[in-house]
């Protein structure tokens, strides 16, 4: 069974996902949508169209037409061809293109920045596979909550998890956003953070509270957690169960991983597409105990951390795997997560 | 009783300390000791020389005279006339000054940047002023250990404090600085962080532990606390004691005090000196509760957040207040943090 | 002859000019006006009113009453007692502004985010004095253009300029700033820069260009200027006519000028109110030679550079002084500029 | 004819040196060395050793072998095997392996950071590639000369130029350095910077002056050239002669190169391997002309911009190529530079 695919939006998310998409053995992208020459839109120029590529608003032909940029269709063509879409629309656009998604009968998969009374379910590949198969229309979790789940949902199951308190050191601008950003300032969100809340809704047992302060970085995020499992733990423990998580890399600041920028750098180094980074990384310096809580720190790729959990949502709502180990070793050997290669 | 007061190092710390010494109305700033004529020693003929100026080394006086620093002599002839010495040379110095104070019998209070072995007592004035009176040598804690403690001791003698666990996110660099800082980095320590050990030598009955992260700002740290208190409180319960003491002051975010740089930008614009600041800020928005747990976030100007402690060590040193609250209450008086002025 | 002057918007410049027209003996500040409880509003109570406060928005009164702001009134009944107005609002509202202004027959000086149309006269104190007398409305150059005018102009009366091509290196947002501002990132706008093109309106004789690059700082400006003279002059000439100039200041990075910062700084050490500075700063190891061509270096403090000219404003537009040298001497003792003391 | 090349030292450059020369098809990358088992030596194992590698230092194996790394053996068994070396080591170290290249006989080619009295010719593959010829040693120009020089020896072979002065925003950290970088901060070096003079060592018969100044970015520096050329030239010139060279793309701001990180970002979308640039960028609305002079900026990507001209450089050390043009034009070709795909 190979399903077809859209993406619709083609900037940072939307970008990651068509790459993320194409690597899959069981998966047909047809063509992405966008709606004006962007940086984005002209690189797929340049790397000899890749992707079809349709126009989302006609009168942005004239203007593609300039930039060279080859215009397959509509974005309805594109939706008359597939099972799904992808919206990497900005933030609350993608309740617009519902209604063309309806209009089409095709699934879709929306991005945290979406309000969640757009989805019928709110979604994450590890911690809640089964709430998603065979739903229409999905919401992906942000990419801090995506990463955070990961590694709770991971301790959860090994240990059970009763209480999480987290502080999320989070980048203000995406690397070359001139439209934000912060210069020599961090501004804390009023508490308790989007993402504690949304974990809780995921997973409802655990109790979650958190803040998150914008700093001037660009390359990811850093999550320190404060988690109270269900039993005692130590650090060995707590490092055997994520060094098993194909998405989860435990890293040491000491061969080099000492910073966010670091595992960008990384990326960079050993020629990952667009410096690009699915797993999230743990320091291994940086996990402890007080008491018997646990604390770790998280390193969240913002750019490409979701997509692994949004090509997870894809198997579940056309019920490619109904089994979720299934599903996710599928999406993780496709995209090379599996089998894990260490990266300290 | 008017003590007499030498400050040697006349840089970040120094020229705050020489300033909280100079308003203080029981103690005599006899003079200020540095090497070089540095920004700071010119910015002291540029207001006329309020404080004298000796000189650390006498190789270095051509290059004061060319400077045209008044130079009233040496660090020795400084020591000859004063009680005790605030030493804020940089880290590692203090220790070699020290027998300089020895050979002069002055009593000394060094900075967080030297090591424990270097004093009689692990000093902070509000949690163990008792331990410092009559030492002859106090170290100070360091600035976040500093702010840190003042709100957990505040929290401790309401309602007991079992254990913490904080993130701070440290500035990497004080404004101005060439020879460190970060760009587009965030550098996490290993854990656990030196001022949950810190703590822990002053509260020995407190559990606490930490991680730091290095940010790209200068404008002071942000440090999240979660703390296990020994009865159940509510957010109402945190904000009354906070409110209550003189140097924690408890902002809205939305009354403007957003960020780290609002508290800086406040001072500036009431005209503070130097626009620093004593007080640790807490932002209201930022305290919840999750579980027994309490969670705040707090704001340390990093410049001056020790000078009121460092003049209770003066008192406690010197034997001026048996009496940690009468100690406390003068140095507060003298530097305008009592009665207290809610700054929001 | 004491003239009476209101501020209307109690921000970023207009704290600046109240306290600048607050020094000045022949002028009494009335009152400043805002239309909410900002940490600047906020500032003025902490402060203990120093400035009577007017309501620019009756709607607003409740919350400023919440904040404890004593309002004296409405901008409008503040308009009924000046001679003239300096409008601080954000760039755009000085354009409606004016209408009021008009109403009450009051004078206005504007500040450069308000288009050329608005006033009478494009003004600047030192290069143009004799075009703002008597003219009712008068816009200031911005801050960048008025310290960049200081410097050229003061090498056209000592040797003649003939054309001048700049390198702005702009900072992209003010201390504090949240709605704006540059991670990691350079950003170029189209040649001329406005500055260039500004200047050539005020000094019509000499041709200009310049590029502008905002870059992540929030400390001032750097303007490198390659300019023509109309004779051949050494590095010498350059530093003797701006070492006569009050409003410029030359100084050495070996003596710790070495930065933008090192301003910012030395402003806070020698406790100027908000760490303001009203001169430039030229860096003495960055003037040079090339060809017939002078190259150097000026530091722009964005806050405060055009304090002076704005005042000089006042005095030509109510013709307080005929003489452009009387009147800019007279602006410059009441701020502490004259006699000049060197910085480095 | 196909020459033997190894790279000594795989940081920053190095890596990049590696993966240039790789491409070569008339070269053979023996290897690389290095002396510790740094993030960028640990990518080349997690990349599957595309090179072999050499260490530095028969100390450091125990630690790359704990690492994973296979090593072939020591730089002194892979000078046995090649014809030249790519000295990418950090500045200073240049000059003691130079003894070691001297026992080997190997020519050697070193970068920016060594002193100029390491080669016999300081070398540039477009301005002076003849002087290159069968030379021993070579030191290529630092980033910001070479691409500097790029567009004034362009300029220069169309037009004629007599002198140029230029302001040169300059990175002050590369992603991810903990050991330098500034904060809020830019800082100006003393005049003329350092590429001036190069570049008139290198071009002899134009005058040059320059200001560097530091900012807090790490992607890439920006110089802005007010050049005069011999004859009056408009901008359609300009942009014509940058339009035929290989190594230089001017794009327009308004198509989405607004900025430095704009290019970055561009080559991650491209999937370029290290998201690296060898081509200097122009920005077309950035040129203008002031009386006689041409004013232009460019962007420099510091980390691969040196690549072309030292892969040049070894072209005329091994007299691979007499004629200046079918040297570049071979380099140029493997490079994938020639055809020339313009980027916007």
């Amino acid at each position: 069974m190979v399903v077809k695919v859209g993406v619709i939006g083609y900037g940072t998310i939307g970008t990651r996902l068509a790459q993320g998409v194409s690597l899959q053995k069981d998966m047909d992208l047809v063509g992405v949508a966008d709606i004006a020459p962007t940086l984005t839109v002209r690189s797929l120029k340049a790397r000899g169209m890749p992707f079809k590529f349709y126009s989302m608003d006609p009168q942005a032909n004239p203007k593609l037409a300039d930039a060279g940029i080859p215009v397959s269709g509509t974005a309805e063509d594109l939706l008359k061809q597939v099972d799904i879409v992808l919206d990497a629309a900005p933030g609350g656009i993608g309740a617009k293109n519902k209604r063309l998604y309806e209009k089409y009968g095709v699934s879709a998969v929306f991005q945290g920045g979406e309000k969640g009374e757009i989805a019928d379910v709110f979604f994450h590949g590890y911690a809640n596979y089964k709430a998603g198969i065979d739903k229409k229309y999905l919401l992906l979790t942000s990419c801090n909550t995506t990463g955070l789940i990961r590694t709770v949902d991971c301790l959860d199951k090994a240990f059970g998890v009763e209480k999480i308190a987290v502080t999320i050191i989070r980048r203000c601008a995406d690397p070359g956003d001139t439209h934000r950003g912060y210069v020599d300032l961090a501004k804390p969100d009023p508490v308790p953070s989007h993402q504690a809340v949304d974990l809780m809704e995921i997973m409802p047992h655990v109790k979650a509270t958190g803040l998150l302060v914008h700093v001037p970085i660009t390359h990811g995020h850093i999550i320190n957690v404060v988690a109270t499992p269900k039993k005692k733990v130590s650090k060995e423990d707590v490092v055997r169960e994520f060094n098993k998580h194909p998405r989860i890399q435990v890293v040491k600041m000491s061969d080099g991983f000492a910073t966010n920028t670091a595992f960008f750098q990384f990326a960079r180094f050993t020629h990952r597409p667009a410096a690009d980074m699915y797993e999230v990384g743990v320091y291994d310096e940086c996990i402890g105990t007080i008491g018997d809580d646990v604390m770790y720190a998280i390193y969240i790729p913002q750019e490409a951390v979701t997509i692994p959990e949004t090509i997870d949502a894809i198997r579940a709502s056309l019920k490619m795997q109904v089994d979720p180990h299934e599903a996710v070793t599928a999406t993780n050997k496709h995209l090379g997560l599996e089998p894990k290669k260490p990266l300290s």
